[in-house]
């Protein structure tokens, strides 16, 4: 009843449940996709994002679609061109410019999460009569400018809900992109921060829940509506050794199992970092937090780097281990909790 | 009353008339995107494609919209995994597979007007619960196929439509990308074949015109089914010197107004070419032919070229002049008739 799916990684936090006949699964399609272009691309499916070689740089590209209902909750229309931050009105709304944001720092994230540098995006943008799409792209701009990229290009077109389609460009040296799946045994596993954030966010947006602390509940909301992708952590943690990487757009316990599933580790957690506000629930399942999990070699004390490159000190989580099928939180196995749309 | 429309070149055939209240027009807002973005990007916005310099390579991206019942007729499912290419199913109809194709069709269509080569795509597609989205992907392969490009990622999700977003990338070398916008007064204008097959396919396939001769049908409706991106000819379009480029998505009177514009010079058109079937309105406003416009010095003689290479030897136009306001056929002018859908 799940209605969004992805490949490579997706940010899906909200779900539409509609009555419908299943026909295919999104696991049945994405592997049937990969081996159809199994001669023209397919090897470079899967990963966050795809590496081109390019000569003297390597090109690293993310595709991103985020669609209002799906990705998002249903917009409520600014009517200003006002930022709504700290303007007075409902934090809880989702405006228009929360979702062009949105939609530029998922992509970007991907290219982060690869170690790669984001510098270009191109946009395809489309919404019903009524979207106010300079409002979708004033947010665009916010991440543009805030994360430092280009927006290349784009299309425009009319459709029956608003909905955008990224694609990030970055680039990094040859050979320095970090894959998700590249991690060995006896690696040890950090975060870049508490998870959850973002689906306690949502859940008080949807009036799930209620925190009285009114710092919290903003702090939470912005988690979901702004996330921040960590572009300068993602940097350190590959000039520090980091041999995998990936973000957390799924939540802490599917991205765990892609980059355990990929390596053929197993993965052994010590303790879940979880956001203030937050269950250990949404830490494990909650999508589109964006933090990073990166594996080192268990020598290298990643808090120290960051902490002298002026960044917030990453969490170390636990190890990986050579039983490939071990996925275990102290003495208890997670599950590894995918949404899987089907049509 | 038009509803759709884009940035760059937009391949827009087909279109859905309703009521709605207008707030603000396409031009309008391109152009405010293109001031907005100013500092991140925003020269890029217009042309084809974007032209990314990367050391010894230009990278050129374009990035391309299709929605069911806006770009393409609503599709017929097809219930069978069998190209429909003569395989006696009714050839007017709209599948799926033809869906996926022409998706990647437009957007490296885009890359080719550049000079460029294309060589990777990444697609975003969506559709409602009961889409045969292997089927698309059906279409996307053969594209990818037939045109040598590869398939480096994507994103899928549940939407109310089928629509698929393609980001399309090529390589050239440094310098050799060929913008829309650089002819000289004085130049000729060159075709690389008749115009309005597509058009004309469209208005078969919406049953607005008949045609007795079947062969002729079929022909017309490959070309808006099924249409041919000039890879080959835009390359020696290039070799051979042409000082702009740009290829019929919108219409050969609006590609030339484009043309045009960017450089600052008229235009004096002495023959248009007309696909067998079609109607001078077709030629002249149809778009999606994916033909390409370029323009060369008077002294160069492209027939030559093109057929020396095994190529259809391109037709001659007209002529570029200094009345930069003037867009005549003979001693009328042509009206530029581009779409504007508003919101």
């Amino acid at each position: 009843m799940l209605e969004t799916w992805g490949w490579g990684l997706e940010n899906v936090v909200y779900v539409v449940v509609v009555e419908q006949n299943y026909q295919m699964g999104e696991f049945t399609l994405i592997k049937a996709i990969k081996n159809m272009f199994i001669d023209c691309g397919g090897s470079q499916i899967g990963d966050d994002a795809a590496i081109l070689d390019l000569g003297d740089q390597q090109l690293v590209v993310s595709n991103d679609l985020t669609i209002e209902g799906v990705h998002l909750p249903k917009i409520t229309p600014s009517n200003s061109r006002i930022d709504d931050f700290g303007s007075g009105c409902d934090i809880s709304k989702i405006t228009e410019r929360d979702f062009g944001y949105k939609s530029i720092t998922s992509a970007i994230s991907d290219i982060a999460a690869m170690g790669a540098e984001p510098r270009w995006v191109t946009l395809s943008l489309c919404g019903p009569v009524g979207s106010d799409l300079l409002e979708v792209m004033e947010g665009v701009k916010e991440a543009c400018v805030q994360f430092e990229c280009d927006l290349i290009g784009g299309d425009l077109s009319v459709s029956p809900v608003l909905m955008a389609s990224v694609t990030a460009m970055g680039t990094c040296k040859p050979s320095e992109a970090v894959p998700r799946d590249t991690c060995s045994v006896g690696e040890a596993i950090w975060v870049t921060g508490p998870c959850g954030g973002a689906r306690c966010g949502l859940r008080l947006i949807n009036k799930e829940i209620e925190i009285v602390d009114d710092a919290l509940v903003g702090d939470l909301i912005s988690k979901q509506k702004r996330p921040v992708p960590r572009l300068k952590e993602a940097i350190l943690a590959r000039l520090i050794g980091a041999s995998s990487m990936i973000d957390i757009s799924d939540g802490l316990a599917h991205e765990l199992d892609q980059l355990a599933n990929g390596a053929n580790v197993g993965i052994s957690i010590d303790t879940v970092p979880i956001y203030d506000g937050a269950t250990l629930e949404d830490a494990l399942y909650g999508g589109e937090d964006y933090e990073l999990i990166f594996t080192l070699g268990p020598e290298v004390d990643a808090i120290e780097q960051f902490q002298k490159a002026g960044l917030n000190p990453p969490i170390k989580i636990g190890m990986t281990v050579k039983e490939s099928e071990l996925r275990k939180i102290g003495n208890k196995d997670f599950l590894v909790n995918g949404f899987e749309a089907k049509w």
